[in-house]
């Protein structure tokens, strides 16, 4: 039994930007995508889930970059079971390019709810995923509690058909594409990313408004936070190095 | 030589909706990936032609599908060149299932720019592509030439950083979603999709001030207009069928 893996993926056209790199919710998206297939390769995947009327859903995530992949490129996301508690579950990724030389780092700590009543269960009641505990860590810093910032209202909008996944609600990737649309071209020109965390906190719908928070409490740390109806749906920041 | 070749694609998460459809900004997104991979392999992909200061830009598409596929199944898309003229060439693509059945047609009209003037160039000046020139064309309807609408305003937004691609203008699979993201919920639960059409006119770049307008001209067809800084950008055409 392997209780890391490795898994192959070339950069798309459609996960690059105007700049030719992978922008940071492809990149995010793809390492949801690698936790999915690791997770149904091992017997705790989503549709094992949803047997017990189950779902996956992600509670933070940081990513750190040394290096940005560029379309066409393939790279080798490597990702295991770190820890498993009876609230959530961290698992970690490593990125790697072409050459096998580490680029990347991620921690994403996932909850597994009851999709009726969308509360948490107990994860010591999945007893497929704790033979893959490895108390493996990274060495990057875990996701951290994003405070409430004293942001701008940059952009408001309704949640649309195409913001929506199989879960009803709003996809990672498009959280973190809209947390993306926040800097100007001029910013991707000069900078590049260094780390990216999020904390999601409440479900958004088809419909509901969205209000985008931003501010960059330093030079380089960006700040956001999304909210609907009066309540957060997330905090995310956004570190940026000079190019 | 082949001058048509197949490509396999397996469904993902990201590529499906709320009810674990594929979307039709996913599918023809799957639908220009491929066309992308043939050009490439016979040589006058946008690598080939970026040698030349040229690129390839869509002008218009039309999608014909008799059964939706859903998340993970495993599709196969078989392409190639129909004909080449002066100013465009026309790439056809059929969509099997898994088990070889035929479950979508889609015709695509390609013209080749000069990325300084942005100017139509001469395909007979690219020999590469001639020899794949099969003659073989499909049986359903070739795009249609849209014609304005007396549409509704439905939303109205600037072009952001996640809507560009590398060619600096708004990505194809973007306008699929604008129009998609139009109709309700309610339409997508009791309705599915039978033929899409888009003509592209006029490029949109980052920060242009975006409307959408639509209109059900008769049932089920249902037409769409974007326009930016008074140009039209693209017109489209959603026929969809009862479930």
């Amino acid at each position: 039994m392997n209780r890391s893996n490795t898994y192959p993926y070339k950069i798309q056209p459609q996960d690059v930007d105007f700049q030719c790199k992978v922008t940071t919710a492809s990149l995010i998206n793809i390492l949801l995508t690698t936790a999915g297939y690791n997770a149904d390769e091992n017997g705790f995947g989503i549709r094992h889930l949803n047997v017990i009327n189950c779902s996956w859903v992600l509670l933070n995530l940081a990513v750190e970059m040394e290096k940005i992949p560029l379309q066409y490129e393939k790279i080798t996301i490597e990702t295991w079971i770190e820890n498993v508690g009876r609230a959530s579950t961290i698992r970690n990724f490593v990125i790697y390019d072409s050459k096998k030389k580490k680029i990347g780092q991620a921690i994403s700590n996932w909850v597994m709810i009851d999709l009726n009543t969308r509360r948490v269960q107990d994860l010591f009641n999945l007893k497929s995923i704790r033979n893959f505990e490895t108390n493996i860590s990274l060495e990057i810093e875990k996701p951290m509690k994003l405070n409430s910032i004293d942001g701008n209202l940059v952009d408001s909008f309704k949640v649309k058909y195409s913001d929506i996944d199989i879960n009803g609600h709003t996809s990672s990737k498009r959280y973190v594409e809209w947390i993306s649309d926040c800097l100007s071209l001029d910013i991707y020109k000069e900078k590049q990313l260094q780390r990216f965390e999020i904390n999601f906190m409440n479900e958004m719908f088809f419909g509901n408004e969205v209000s985008i928070f931003a501010n960059e409490i330093t030079e380089n740390d960006y700040r956001y936070e999304i909210s609907s109806l009066e309540k957060t749906s997330c905090r995310a920041r956004m570190v940026m190095r000079n190019l």
